[in-house]
């Protein structure tokens, strides 16, 4: 079964907003297993759209439009779509009557427009609206089916839940089950090249997808229950983790903060945290994980030499001599972090994020990460390329690699 | 002139990603005067990608695709493109010594399939990408356009503002000068309502963009040269000021922390913070501005009660008899950060971000913040809605513009 999708609305052409109905709808779409080859995006144009809808349902199996259902003159996409169908627009009255209801209870008038919101294609499913005034419908013409929804995403996503999905599983019969491997420490071409026999399109299908500074791979089984997707993708995983090794830190879709927090979690320890061109970022991702006072002590962001040596007893002989860009200094903040806080583990970043500050001997990028943990101190040099942010935040994944491999 | 969009990606069909550079790409396209009647999204399939460019090179001018230049077998934009203008793909030399050069600084192997990313249509403009490994490129052909783009947003949108918009100028005859102006405490329909006038689409436009907590309003002059653009612009944004006073916090488009940077710079103060619920965000913040040091001190991330009265000297009876959530609390974080880090301003947040910990006296969403800066120290309470993440960066936005006014 394919599907394409149709977003309808000048609005969009012109970017005053954002097409995130078209993102909801082939998230489901893949869920569901149903093939979406080609989305369009049309303005408030009759001759457009009906050319669009024309060549959409010549290719594919159903059509989902969304937006131009209101009640002004630009909204034209159930006059348009019935016009390509050659269908006639008939008033339902229960619709009528909900538009009337939501009027009175807003306390505004029903200006005589609204009336075309009840109007509909002949012998369609309507699909009901709670959110707003105009309702949805599906018409099945010559086996295919137009999907009509409204363009509001408050509007048109419980719809689609409540009225679309049901309709869609029906007819497609099928399911699709995926699982997202994450992976720090390699390029998504040399990810690629190790696994390039993995993603030849068969099933389960097993697609790269690269983030700033790390790559995720989605591993999608078509099948026919949950069950089934599980026995299929399993091994798929197994492989790619074989291949790949500690490079691997989820294969849940987890980020690398999440995967931190569980492994403190799990072996009941505690984090503290020294940052200095990191400025806070490290601690803040931390802290983004929901519940992370269980395990998060706290954070000192020793921006100045100063406050390295008061709040972490950096000595002033080690700033001095070493600077405090150098493994010693990162060192010697990893242990006065975990010393001071009284936390199992002490993490610090100290580095250069520039666009100022490089030196030859020290340019912009250079970031040391310490790791202070039981008996293990860790320290590590890196080099980065990139802006200020590219850099604080390639300090900060790294930063968080240390501590997950030191597990 | 009219231009259309092809976003080339199955992780769009497939709602991996949401497709940001199509509204990108469209509002540059508006300002420009330049008509976009559609856009496509198509997957890395050669035949149907294929057949949208060559449908959308019969409509239109100029067709931009984003999407599809990387290293990997799926990547095959260029080749497509070629393949549909009848042109053959050359290597560019100077193309392949910076993909080099970027894995060398990278400290990474350079995989054969990286090649491919130096190849490009013959008699075709390469377009640098600084921000990554895949340049773009412009192929004229029969008096048409193919702009071809990298899909990573942080890479398209540096390339297409110094590479395509000069073009797409020259190519169209007009110009557009535009200043942003941001607004801090109060909501976009309230704007939009006190400036509807000026929002009736003449030259200069005026449009309002939503942001999370904030509101931009984007004024743009269609003009020949820059210093007509600002004669036309400067009135406008007089008028918006005049308004709506003390919320517009900028009119060139800084960021909320970039004008506390300014101003702390230009009063030559310096700054510490401490924070609880937002956890490091607010230091991260400011510290993502280049040269904070000169301005910032340090930040302590009091997560854990012991830590606010040891590191902050935040009183145990306070902290007893108010809670770690409390007016007084804020107080004497912001009083304690100044006290212990010698900085001339001290700025603090404390609250409940949820999802768990909140009561029905002390909610999730609750935040107070305080500040302590000469003789002055202030203290407010905010209620906010929304998730974590929501609840944290409201925090600190308020906690920013309280910096702000202090001034």
């Amino acid at each position: 079964m394919t599907c394409e999708l149709i977003s309808v609305g000048t609005e969009l052409l012109l970017g005053n907003i954002l097409n995130t109905n078209a993102q909801y709808i082939s998230q489901k779409l893949a869920d569901l297993g149903v093939n979406c080859y080609l989305q369009t995006t049309v303005g408030d144009n009759p001759d457009r759209l009906e050319e669009a809808v024309r060549r959409a349902l010549a290719r594919a199996d159903v059509v989902i439009l969304t937006g131009g259902l209101g009640p002004t003159c630009d909204d034209l996409t159930k006059e348009t779509v019935s016009a390509a169908l050659g269908k006639k627009l008939v008033l339902d009255e229960d619709s009528l009557a909900h538009i009337r209801r939501r009027f009175a209870k807003m306390g505004r008038e029903m200006t005589p427009n609204n009336v075309k919101q009840a109007e509909f294609p002949e012998g369609c499913a309507i699909l009901p609206n709670p959110h707003g005034t105009a309702p949805g419908c599906i018409i099945e013409h010559d086996g295919k089916a137009a999907i009509l929804l409204p363009g509001p995403p408050n509007e048109m996503e419980p719809m689609f839940d409540a009225s679309v999905m049901p309709y869609l599983e029906k007819r497609s019969g099928t399911k699709l089950y995926s699982r997202m491997v994450r992976i720090f420490g390699k390029g998504e071409s040399s990810v690629e090249y190790e696994l390039r026999d993995l993603m030849d399109g068969t099933n389960p299908t097993v697609a790269p997808y690269a983030l700033l500074g790390e790559v995720k791979l989605r591993v999608t089984a078509r099948c026919r229950s949950e069950r089934e997707g599980e026995k299929l993708v399993a091994p798929v995983i197994a492989e790619i983790r074989r291949r790949l090794g500690a490079v691997v830190y989820s294969d849940e879709g987890r980020e690398l903060h999440e995967v931190c927090a569980e492994l403190l979690l799990g072996h009941k320890k505690t984090l503290a945290v020294a940052e200095s061109c990191t400025g806070g970022m490290l601690a803040s991702r931390l802290v983004s994980v929901p519940g992370s006072s269980r395990w998060f002590l706290e954070g000192c962001v020793t921006y100045a030499n100063d406050a390295k040596a008061r709040r972490l007893g950096v000595s002033t002989d080690t700033l001095a001599s070493c600077g405090a860009v150098s493994g010693q200094t990162a060192l010697e903040m990893a242990r006065g972090i975990r010393r001071t806080s009284g936390a199992d583990v002490g993490l610090a970043i100290t580095g250069i994020a520039g666009p100022d500050g490089g030196t030859p001997e020290k340019p912009v990028g250079l970031v040391y990460i310490a790791l202070a943990s039981g008996e293990v101190e860790q320290v590590t040099e890196l080099r980065f390329t990139g802006g200020r942010e590219r850099i604080r935040n390639s300090a900060c994944l790294n930063a968080l690699d240390m501590l997950r491999r030191s597990f």
